[in-house]
């Protein structure tokens, strides 16, 4: 809880929903009549309305990416660091919106609301959702807070890969697209992850197939182990290492299974803590959206067509110890751009911090963010 | 089932028990009055009763390391590739020895087994095994085949760890050690990884304390998860995706949580497998013993020092593609042993199967192994 709000912050924040009731065919094949998206918008829309921005969260993350809720929040927006008067993503300059995924649990419609065909929560009734259609949803907020075109996409993880559908998607609507973090889709090894994950879900007996609402229970230990796997690929080894390296909880061993290591400390920490705040369906559906990402697909398997779509410049950023989507990853994509004859600045971060650097306020990071977000800023000023 | 055994393989084998009625005093506090090693043996101990080798199994290992124990088994021992006539740890020339470590679940005393004072079985009152008593209770072993001197003590990953174990305590023992895809303690993040396998297990409901025997059930969801997740840290990025990419399962999408990619019926199958052969008692143990593996915690967490206490000469051997126990930490037991003054043959072997390659027959790496024993067996010669 902050004693008092930060002069670089965007300040105190009330959460919109915004509420859909055209029906939006899915691309399971399912159609939902009506949805809502909850978000935040930080900064002013100027009269041109082109210094919009759109914010892309991460698969446990939600719209509130910066400032605070109340004076009461422990801690500000998960990219407060990034957002803010004078911070890379400027307020001052830029108006910048952040929603919470559909399917998600944050307050956009997800398998805890209420399905209205049947009076009870959706649970695993909720229709699969997939990068491309939080791109369309998306979409319709764009045009319902009176936007034409983003002056960027942005995303880190999953949400690198958003700005990536959103480029091929809608090429109009945005003049840059930042893939930070992110892959052209998931190796054999990321969907390995998810999948456990799932299997400790699915195979938690409170889980009731995704009915636990229903019996007053929730998926504790299947959401725990499934987070405490997440923060494992999140870190990299080295800064587990030095976070944690082998230093001991009470000073000694103990032989048994209480905590020993202050890894294992920290990941019960994660993994009990998330439980509280996120619901595994939404969890399962986050982690199927990403195994599906693969926007080569729709072209024959082949990305540089699938990017040729795109008319937005690209600014593709990857952290050298990041080994959940390792720089090579990024580097497919920055290929795939020059070969598809699209503007692109890459830049790969020095950085010990595995896969979380993209929310650490990095000094090169942050420089290359000013720098790109300075010449947006000149281009629009330009027009 | 081989229709016929081949030519290079060590034959029909029958595994045997040694029993030992002098109790032992554990590292962990706890003494246990009496227990049983099973263990193989393939070639014949020469008159000099000097071409002894001792194997030393991983995590998930056991004593059957060759040859088949009967003509309806399906697939050899887990290292018959190096182990044979005329193969790296040649029959003709060598005694081999390969046993179950203590607290396992394929012959030697363990959880699994009654507890004679109780009547019960051992369950969760079976105590912690480190690999020092490991290294104890083969001695013990080595003395009852009448041997007094190891030709040399070869492991992969957690056997590479006893290896080194072997050479610190019982330096006059072991003229050779053989520590491959090994490290001289775990990191923080392999901690990471088997906690979450430990609290899959533990927190699986069908555990019951670890009495689940009495409960005539097996936590079969909490293995198999834990499972699983070892199965992705064996294997590299690179060949996962050499072995099943993204490819699927249906040959198209099926919005479900059913296997869709290759990879999860990859991971399920070794899951469901593992349940049926695979004690959960005994895994808890055997993460355990490998977080406690720390050789320079005894000598002020200075691995020169402990290493300074060996005589024997040291192959160490990494592979390229192996992030459980990538070749930096070899090079962190090469460059300690270098610096104790040690004797150290090492070598970074091109491989992309990541920490599984300890157990391919890699060209390069079994031309390794075969130079390496055909100087031992010179020294063998010549003394």
């Amino acid at each position: 809880m902050p004693e008092q709000i930060p002069a670089d912050s965007v300040g105190l924040i009330e959460p919109r929903q915004a509420v859909f009731e055209e029906p939006i065919d899915l691309v399971c094949g399912h159609t939902l009549p009506r949805y809502e998206l909850v978000y935040e918008t930080y900064g002013q829309l100027n009269s041109r309305r082109d210094n919009a921005i759109l914010i892309c969260h991460a698969l446990s993350g939600h719209h509130h990416a910066a400032g605070y809720h109340s004076m009461d929040e422990r801690k500000p927006g998960w990219w407060d660091s990034a957002i803010g008067p004078g911070k890379p993503f400027d307020t001052n300059r830029f108006f910048i919106v952040s929603s919470n995924n559909l399917g998600g649990c944050n307050g956009s419609t997800g398998p805890s609301d209420l399905n209205p065909e049947t009076g009870r929560r959706y649970g695993p009734d909720f229709p699969f959702v997939t990068v491309k259609d939080w791109v369309t949803t998306q979409h319709r907020l764009m045009r319902h807070l009176g936007i034409d075109q983003w002056a960027a996409v942005i995303g880190g993880s999953l949400g690198g890969m958003q700005a990536i559908q959103w480029a091929i998607d809608y090429p109009d609507a945005l003049r840059h697209c930042f893939a930070i973090a992110a892959a052209p889709r998931l190796s054999a090894q990321n969907i390995g992850f998810n999948e456990v994950a799932r299997q400790a879900i699915l195979s938690d007996p409170e889980f009731h197939g995704g009915h636990f609402y229903e019996h007053d229970t929730v998926p504790r230990r299947g959401l725990m182990l499934a987070r405490m796997l997440g923060h494992i690929t999140y870190l990299s080894d080295d800064a587990m290492r030095a976070k944690f390296g082998r230093e001991l909880k009470q000073g000694r061993l103990g032989y048994g299974f209480d905590v020993e290591f202050q890894v294992e400390s920290y990941l019960r920490y994660q993994g009990t803590s998330f439980v509280d705040r996120f619901d595994a369906n939404t969890y399962l559906l986050m982690t199927k959206a990403l195994d599906y990402f693969d926007p080569a697909a729709e072209f024959n398997d082949n990305l540089v067509a699938a990017l040729r779509r795109a008319q937005a410049k690209f600014l593709v950023i990857a952290f050298t110890s990041d080994w959940r989507f390792s720089p090579a990853r990024s580097g497919e994509i920055v290929q795939a751009l020059v070969d598809a004859r699209r503007a692109v600045t890459y830049a790969e971060v020095e950085a010990n911090h595995g896969h979380d650097a993209f929310l650490m306020p990095i000094t090169y990071y942050h420089e290359v963010l000013r720098a790109y977000m300075a010449r947006i800023e000149q281009e629009g000023a330009a027009a």
